[in-house]
């Protein structure tokens, strides 16, 4: 089966490779999250990346184009990509009712595909990381999820940030607030949660623009830049600035109880604060809604949101199933860590590397590497097309390994290795016995310093 | 956007998910395999679900059978889902040709899919694992892979398998030895190929009805049937028989050196042998097979296969790359895990529950469940929608949690908790100071015993 004309090696627009030096630190990126999500009690779940069409789109003909339809060549299943991993959880409360204890507080990662028309910094395919808890309508699960957000990112050592908590309940009482039709809220949330990118007077112009009087953007304004010296201080300006609707007094209360909660979760107030103008999005969210901004990278957008759903499984049922939950967009998490220095490409996992250059000696070599490995060394033995020792050790420093054990007859007669420290470049004879806790000391003090 | 109708919540056809209760032992596999792959120096790489159609199929219209096709709604870019790790890999090779230093060990795990008709029983999206080394025609580096094989079955704790080895170059020498066309030997070893299922009266039958005369059946039987004491020994024996088939000589000889090495590497000879009978599907493989039997359940067939194949990037490019490596058909793994009793279904991964069942104290449980999380103990605090203890309680039983703790109002004036060791059905009465503690020493006895 030779093919005549050799294909182009090309990804496809919007795809992305990654190779080892970039994957090592996205794997420790990810073991970290993992491990705090787990700390947390949330459980792992995995679904196909493959469902039927209308659990995705929930019968609604908009959501289409933002899919990659899957199917067999002339035959349409109706089968499409998820585009996020929040559907495929609705399903599965919905479809394993009986048997999934609640709360259910679980945990998934894996790609996502949206079928954006490929261009330029565009990506279509992405890693989502998500944590949710749902069956539960106390506000100390909220407070949970937050105390999740700022647990994940401490753990990966980011230092200055910022989660922003606000409640869809309040924004729900702003029509009443400031004199509007309740029609026209969406769209006017929609300018107010731009208020980072084009500051008040932008909004202000778009919702002169959108048929709100004078007045009545005076009045949003006047809800936009409440402050306090506390968050509690701000809830209660808050409560008397709205009292005229129970909705927004009702997610006043529920604000107040995270506050409260955050507290005894020790969940330092530095890392958050209640923000007004957070909105996050459109009809999804229906109680409290979080966000983070990376103070050293406001730019970069939220990394990390979430919020409450009480209506998760209502496409599939009448039941209504409250949840709450967030998610880690990863790929941008991983920009934000490199230009943070806090991860940087790593060529490499392997600790050392035997060099393999004489045929007569490549079974002691086998014996060395086989030594590393039983004490638990990540250990390469070289096996590529160079002979020589000079290029072998070429390619150890290419691919900055950090200790290179050299052993030829001479070294296997005498049953001893020259072992190479490439970083501290010093050399030592060992005798074969000798070599695995040698090497080990070399890590152990590389890893301290 | 309200749906009038329910959706019913139903996975597509040939889809699984996997709840808690599997994923949790899956990530044990999977975490194991990696462990593994890296103590032996092969490196992560990461490529997406999607790829060009003509990537895939490499422009034989044959594949095009087994494919997802993936695209925008009414829009044909000619995408498609990747049905194996290996093309990717091959694509990558190509593309990043400078970048990449050779030989690349490189390891991949990640969902593939194959567009079979669904049908019951029959998996459309599967998840491999798979170790391959680029850029070496040594035939240590296949003596490696077969390690690796050894390494990451035993590191499952499977103490009973064989890995079969045979050479692609020794059956291509069968023509010649056994005296049919070459152009039939693709057909021959399909036959050959099934010998573990219908036996050799079966593959006789079989060759018959291609039209093989029953000397040459003979001499095949000749072949299959040959013996010895040891790899070393049929190696020999089989020089000997094939002393006419240069190619096979080199097959012999290529098979010996791996022998040698896998003694160096300490893979112990009750783990492996020749078998000359084993021919892994059909013009993929170049040179040494291999393939896994679970020797106590046969049936289940490799969960562990692959071999060398030296036109990796052929389709790429008039370059030659030669490759070796194995992948792990991860869902059969972890079925024969399951049923050799390696694995089993676990509910939870959390240590602890705290229980809250009393909205006064709801401040203080948060600051033990804290204090938990703070030595590393994966504690969940009851956020479900019971407000009684003995509900919470029979959470805590269901989800199969070990350790339990009740704090009130009355535990926390006197700054106390009971601590209920469910498993032991012992209840202690500890000081908040002491928590962390005592539940830590519950836990490290409980994992010794």
């Amino acid at each position: 089966m030779k093919i005549s004309k050799p294909i182009s090696p090309d990804l496809a627009g919007g795809f992305k490779d990654y190779l080892p030096e970039d994957m090592i630190p996205r794997q420790k990126m990810f073991d970290s999250i993992r491990s705090t999500f787990e700390l947390f009690g949330f459980l792992p779940l995995d679904t196909p990346g493959i469902e039927k069409e209308e659990i995705l789109t929930g019968g609604d003909a908009n959501f289409k184009m933002m899919m990659f339809k899957a199917g067999l060549r002339n035959d349409d299943e109706g089968l499409a990509l998820r585009f996020d991993l929040t559907v495929p959880l609705a399903r599965v409360m919905a479809f394993y009712s009986d048997k999934i204890e609640k709360p259910f507080k679980r945990y998934q990662t894996g790609k996502v595909w949206r079928g954006e028309k490929p261009q330029a910094g565009r990506f279509r395919e992405f890693v989502q990381f998500d944590a949710d808890i749902v069956g539960t309508e106390r506000m100390s699960a909220d407070a949970e999820v937050v105390a999740l957000m700022y647990e994940t990112l401490s753990a990966l050592k980011i230092e200055r940030f910022l989660i922003k908590i606000n409640n869809r309940k309040v924004l729900n009482g702003l029509p009443s607030f400031a004199g509007y039709d309740a029609k026209m809220n969406v769209d006017v949330l929609k300018s107010i949660d731009k208020l980072d990118k084009i500051e008040w007077a932008g909004v202000s112009k778009e919702l002169t623009g959108k048929g709100l009087t004078e007045s009545q953007i005076s009045q949003l304004n006047k809800f936009i830049t409440l402050d306090g010296n506390s968050a509690e201080e701000i809830l209660t300006n808050l409560s008397v600035l709205m009292s005229d609707s129970p909705e927004a007094l009702e997610g006043i209360a529920e604000l107040k109880e995270i506050v409260d909660n955050l507290a005894s979760l020790q969940v330092p107030s530095e890392f958050w604060k209640i923000d007004l103008s957070v909105a996050r999005g459109l009809g999804y969210y229906t109680g409290p809604v979080f966000e983070t901004t990376l103070l050293d990278l406001p730019s970069i957008g939220s990394v990390f949101s979430g919020g409450r759903y009480d209506d998760l499984v209502s496409r599939f049922s009448a039941q209504k199933l409250p949840a709450v939950g967030a998610s880690i967009g990863v790929d941008r998490l991983f920009a934000a860590l490199e230009k943070l220095s806090l991860l940087k490409k790593e060529k490499t996992t392997v600790k050392a590397l035997i060099l393999n250059f004489d045929k007569q000696a490549e079974g002691y070599c086998q014996e060395i590497t086989t030594s590393l490995r039983k004490i638990g060394i990540p250990t390469e033995i070289y096996l590529g097309k160079e002979d020589f020792l000079k290029e072998q050790l070429t390619y150890a420093l290419k691919q900055e390994i950090q200790i290179v054990v050299i052993a030829g007859s001479n070294e296997m007669s005498k049953k001893v290795a020259q072992i190479k420290n490439l970083s501290a470049r010093t050399q030592q004879e060992v005798a074969f016995e000798q070599i695995p806790e040698v090497i080990k000391a070399i890590i152990d003090s590389s890893t301290v310093a």
